[in-house]
């Protein structure tokens, strides 16, 4: 029989690892027996609407291309936050991107993406099981901020908490030089899970106890305690260092940021975050040097000290996912399980998609401490396999040399 | 003879080259015939006026640890803003420092440091002359700002320049997923000197034009030709993104901030910086995406993204100014001058301290663009050399391994 092809997309907020599993993907399809050309659309569900496609078996016939993709951050397809409507209401959509399918004689689509993305994974599935399709449709996890369900944990994350490590330790020597009391406010990615900003604790060795204080979304924060924290510490410690979550709330809820009221010397509303909130906490109550650093998009895009562990699963799984549509699996999301912890081991498998999406996965409370501003041993554990090993980036004229993504050139 | 001993002390704000010079001063003690037992002081001239002192050649005796604090973020000795008075108004300081110096034994004292650091070297050598001491009193420049006079970059430039071009190109992918039109600001230190803002200028290649405008300190800041800026870009780029420093004035020299009169929801007053302004500019006037990114205090102290070429001179530079000690020069800088840009090749000097101090270097008006929003192509060209070649930095449990500062512990 003529041989199928595959398709693949990207969606959702970047992050350093999809590219390592758009890889798998791709290398998955060269290997397969049954599958032919590999092909991705272009800003994810968006570029099959637009008939936007790029033919990444000829892209990456190339072995080095491919090798350059994987540690190639943020989306080589291009990103999207198109959500499909319910197809009871209105099919049109469906029909066009199962026509595009027919067209493209695709056998399997796989869509790499977090949250949002599976929940086009599951409604595409569902369509497809409404017209009897026998195209398999599997969804590939990234994020992160690692709270997506059934998965140990998510391609993305571990590469984004080595940057955050790594940046605490360095942020921690920088804070270090003074004789000065001070206090050093970081804030971290995670609106409703703080599985990011707990990864700061991997930064603390045997001279550094940075960060002394974790805020996390999953504990109600109050202001006085945290007064009470940084008053305490100041007492032994001259340069206080604490690691804070961009989605801190109040026990009503509430978020802690700046006021939105404000406004700026031309008259408009400005929004601070967390940090920039804490920082004037401690300014109008504690007489010490403040200041506060956002880590901001950094977190997700700096793929020069990527994980190698999280690549290596990053590629397993979109490897994993090409086999799975070979077995005629679909409606799934490829998953891994750690089987150990030391020596840290993992298998890979895949959930049904139903139950996974637009599901949040927050850090467990006993895994932080009682007074709610650190973590648990359980979880420093939990975390530390996950940012091991260093990618060996190449560089180019003293920048590294990542992928180029001249497709994604500005279409006005 | 009896030996005489070195001391060696840091002062001012972090770079990641800093404690290669130290390590360079260190290395050239140890290989002295002159020189016996390298002191350091602990937080600059403070660590000699409260007698804090470590013994460096006893430390750095394993060749592994010199390694490691070559490559070791800030300063290993810790740092200090201290002014020393006019020794005509009060030289009681300088009375003790110079009793430390007979004490110790020391011939030579080299302070590692930017302007003020220089300034301290001058007072302390104008002092050494009116005593008619022979004690030998060498400054070794760094800041990040690359603002000194005399020499041709400054150490801890290159690294920091390094670090925000590869985060420039990493933000231009992290940017381009999607297809939607917005503008990226990105903030970058230099208060009165754009030569680190003029760096992102290095993340440019084949498929990366980004940044699509600088704007730096030397040229006053237009509100109008900024927005018209934006708005000309947005119709050929989906992605505008900007470079601007924290340092950016209007044609009053008032510098462009978010107001400080405006209050959060704790009725704190807040100052939010150049980007956070021009982000709010862009929101009020242009129907598009936007959003500021502040790099903040990562650039001066993320080490694991050093430049080789600026670790490397920063290292020769230290142990130059132990030859130079050893030949009786004193009241001196070490410096660095360019002979050759491609090949690039240096040669190492030295200036008498005099017009050195208190003096700051600003980008040339014609290595900018007569719009006064991009770089010329001299620029790009004298930049280019400083970030080259990566630093094998070593690392343990998935982060950096530092030298640690175990000696910089909380002193309360």
């Amino acid at each position: 029989m003529n041989q199928q092809n595959c398709l693949v997309a990207q969606s959702g907020g970047p992050t350093t690892a999809i590219n390592s599993s758009l890889a798998g993907v791709i290398n998955g399809v060269m290997n397969s027996d049954q599958f032919d050309t590999c092909y991705g659309a272009i800003n994810g569900v968006l570029g099959i609407l637009n008939e936007n496609y790029l033919d990444l078996s000829a892209v990456m016939s190339d072995p080095d291309n491919l090798e350059r993709l994987k540690m190639t951050p943020a989306m080589y397809l291009g990103s999207c936050r198109h959500k499909l409507p319910d197809y009871r209401d209105d099919d049109s959509s469906y029909v066009f991107i199962f026509n595009q399918f027919a067209k493209l004689n695709i056998g399997a689509f796989f869509y790499i993406g977090g949250n949002d993305s599976m929940d086009t994974v599951l409604k595409l599935s569902s369509y497809a099981k409404e017209i009897h399709s026998d195209i398999r449709i599997i969804g590939i996890p990234k994020t992160i901020d690692n709270d997506l369900c059934v998965i140990d944990h998510t391609p993305g994350f571990g590469s984004a908490a080595k940057y955050i490590a790594s940046t605490m330790l360095e942020v921690a020597h920088d804070t270090f030089i003074y004789a000065v009391k001070s206090v050093t406010i970081v804030e971290i990615m995670g609106r409703d899970s703080g599985w990011l900003t707990a990864s700061s604790a991997l930064a603390r060795n045997s001279y550094n106890t940075a960060p002394h204080f974790i805020y996390l979304p999953e504990v109600p924060f109050s202001k006085e305690q945290f007064l009470a924290d940084i008053r305490g510490k100041l007492k032994t410690h001259n340069n206080v260092i604490v690691a804070v979550s961009e989605g801190i709330r109040d026990k009503n809820g509430d978020y802690i940021t700046a006021s939105k009221s404000s406004s700026d010397q031309f008259g408009h509303q400005q929004l601070s975050g967390a940090g920039k909130a804490l920082e004037f906490l401690v300014k109008e109550n504690i007489d010490v040097k403040v200041r506060s650093v956002e880590i901001n998009i950094l977190q997700r895009c700096a793929a020069h000290l990527a994980s190698q562990t999280d690549l290596d699963e990053s590629f397993t799984l979109g490897s994993k996912a090409v086999t799975l549509a070979e077995k005629g699996v679909t409606a799934s999301m490829v998953t891994l399980e750690r089987t150990s912890n030391s020596p840290y081991t993992v298998t890979y498998s895949h959930a049904p998609i139903h139950g996974i999406a637009n599901e949040a996965k927050v850090i467990p409370r006993e895994w932080i401490n009682e007074a709610g501003n650190d973590i648990e041993p359980a979880l420093y554990e939990y975390l530390k396999p996950l940012i091991q090993g260093e990618v060996p980036i190449p560089y180019a004229d003293g920048v590294p040399s990542y992928m180029p993504v001249t497709h994604l050139k500005p279409r006005s």
